[in-house]
């Protein structure tokens, strides 16, 4: 199934089923809103999905991504993990940090969730001289999940979304040391329109991971292309990390960290710090300069046949 | 004014008034639940006044504290601060933590929301040997608050709240040292049964602090009366440094940290791992064990008149 929000006043938006091609739309019967279909996922997936097989036979609106909030506009909890190793070990040697011992223990932060900015959503920001950068994930929603998990962790994961985790790359640092995590340095962030269940993914749903390059333009030209899949832990892990000691409430919001390969001199990167690594390690100096108000940031996440998937974000920041 | 929620068998419950000495309570006509109290917080606030004024003058159904849920059960966003210099000096001298430079930003994380405990509720945890403590502190409660806040901070607070923020020692250290925060260490917290209006307070709201001791006893022993107006920062500087890069949504919770004073090795601590941290000091080492199954803990902040204020939490930490 494929689901987008659509704006109706409310802070939840109106709920939609979205076509296999994304080009047409219809209201969900089954559930007025994203949160309201988590909470009942299971005994309102048959429904949801009849209405998503007939809709795919022909008609509903067309569909405009341009138009639509977040899939989940708000969540109650958002954990953010930062599962690629090529990109913690390189941001680990950039800001001196001790390189981490591997504890076999996913790195996890909570993060702001009262909003996820609209895909074409302006991106609010207090000053440039912050840092402004972008970070492009893959995340997961799930159902309800008990402390402790009971069984298999990748059945807790309703869907899977695409997300630009804004960041403020001058607090963060700042913020890191003193390990309470990040406040200022995490505004919203902001999720691709479209939010599919994982078959929608076909072989690219693997190990609980996302087997496809994100690609991500800054200002419309090409920036990086990493493929989902090498994550230290799968979105199965980091589910089962959650939920050690808190029943995880459904609409939780679990995400990858900045998706990062270890080809990255290659194959580029999802978020400028990671550039601006590379650059301190192999010419002595970061050159490439964070983001300044105007600019714009477009990711997305194609199928392997080139088809539609998550949509694309694509934002402007703005000064607040 | 002073606020309770009583189960109706929604989450967020149903709010009611009550009344100043504690002992009544009346369901709240101007708003269902806190929450949508707080949505609309300046407009609905005279018919507020008006209900508790006529409620004070008598009427109204008895209040059982026993039987309230936190006067918020679940919000959008739950920051808790560590503004007790004398408890995070300690902590740092004993975890072996570099002693933290002075910067002149408060410590902030950001915690479980989707649920705070009622205040008799047990305290579900996965395992004894995480290290299970208490830490009391005190909240506040906020209204709509933009970025970068315009004007004062402390005109945002709408409510003052009494918290126990359950740890897990054991797995807080190894989450601090990755700089990203606590997810494992941090389970759902509880709010005492009664939120105040800061003029409720009187003169022991004094500098957007709280002048007043809480009381905690853990089974029935006296444990510590740390007064709550030794923060480094105020509530309204912790609402300043909240809102600097996001909105606060409204019913934002925003914690004191543990309430600590400097005379600990006096008047005792408000969580055990302060007290142990005192022994290894000045021991070499602790010998005060972390909790166990089946013991309680019970906490109470009363004015300084001796009169109930928010109300007591009283919690037995049961096996999940």
């Amino acid at each position: 199934m494929r689901f987008a929000t659509l704006p109706d006043g409310s802070p939840d938006g109106r709920l939609h089923l979205v076509s296999r091609d994304n080009t047409r739309c219809i209201p969900a019967q089954a559930a007025p809103t994203l949160q309201a279909a988590l909470e009942g996922w299971d005994a309102l997936s048959p429904a949801l999905q009849a209405e998503y097989a007939a809709l795919n036979q022909g008609g509903g609106q067309p569909f405009d991504p341009a138009a639509a909030l977040a899939p989940l506009p708000r969540a109650w909890q958002w954990l953010d993990g930062s599962a690629f190793e090529s990109h913690g070990d390189l941001m680990d040697a950039v800001f001196g940090f001790e390189k981490k011992e591997k504890t076999g223990r996913p790195l996890m932060y909570q993060g702001v969730s009262d909003r996820f900015l609209a895909p074409s959503a302006p991106a609010r920001m207090p000053s440039e001289a912050d840092g402004i950068d972008f970070e492009g994930e893959f995340g997961v929603i799930c159902k309800a999940t008990p402390m402790g998990v009971n069984g298999s962790a990748a059945d807790h994961i309703a869907l899977v979304v695409q997300i630009n985790d804004w960041s403020l790359r001058k607090l963060a640092p700042v913020e890191m040391k003193t390990g309470f995590g990040w406040i200022q340095a995490k505004p919203p962030c902001s999720m691709a329109p479209v939010a599919v269940t994982p078959d929608e993914l076909g072989a690219a749903w693997r190990d609980a991971r996302v087997d496809l390059p994100l690609n991500v333009e800054w200002n419309g030209a090409a920036f990086g292309a990493p493929n989902g899949y090498h994550m230290a832990f799968g979105f199965d892990d980091l589910v089962r990390h959650a939920a050690y000691s808190r029943d995880l409430v459904p609409g939780t919001v679990i995400g990858s960290g900045t998706v990062s390969n270890s080809t990255f001199r290659q194959i580029g990167s999802a978020c400028i710090a990671e550039r601006r690594g590379i650059e301190t390690l192999d010419e002595g100096a970061a050159r490439t300069p964070f983001m300044s108000f105007g600019d714009e940031v477009r990711m997305e996440c194609r199928a392997a046949d080139g088809s539609a998937l998550f949509g694309a974000i694509r934002q402007t920041v703005v000064a607040a």
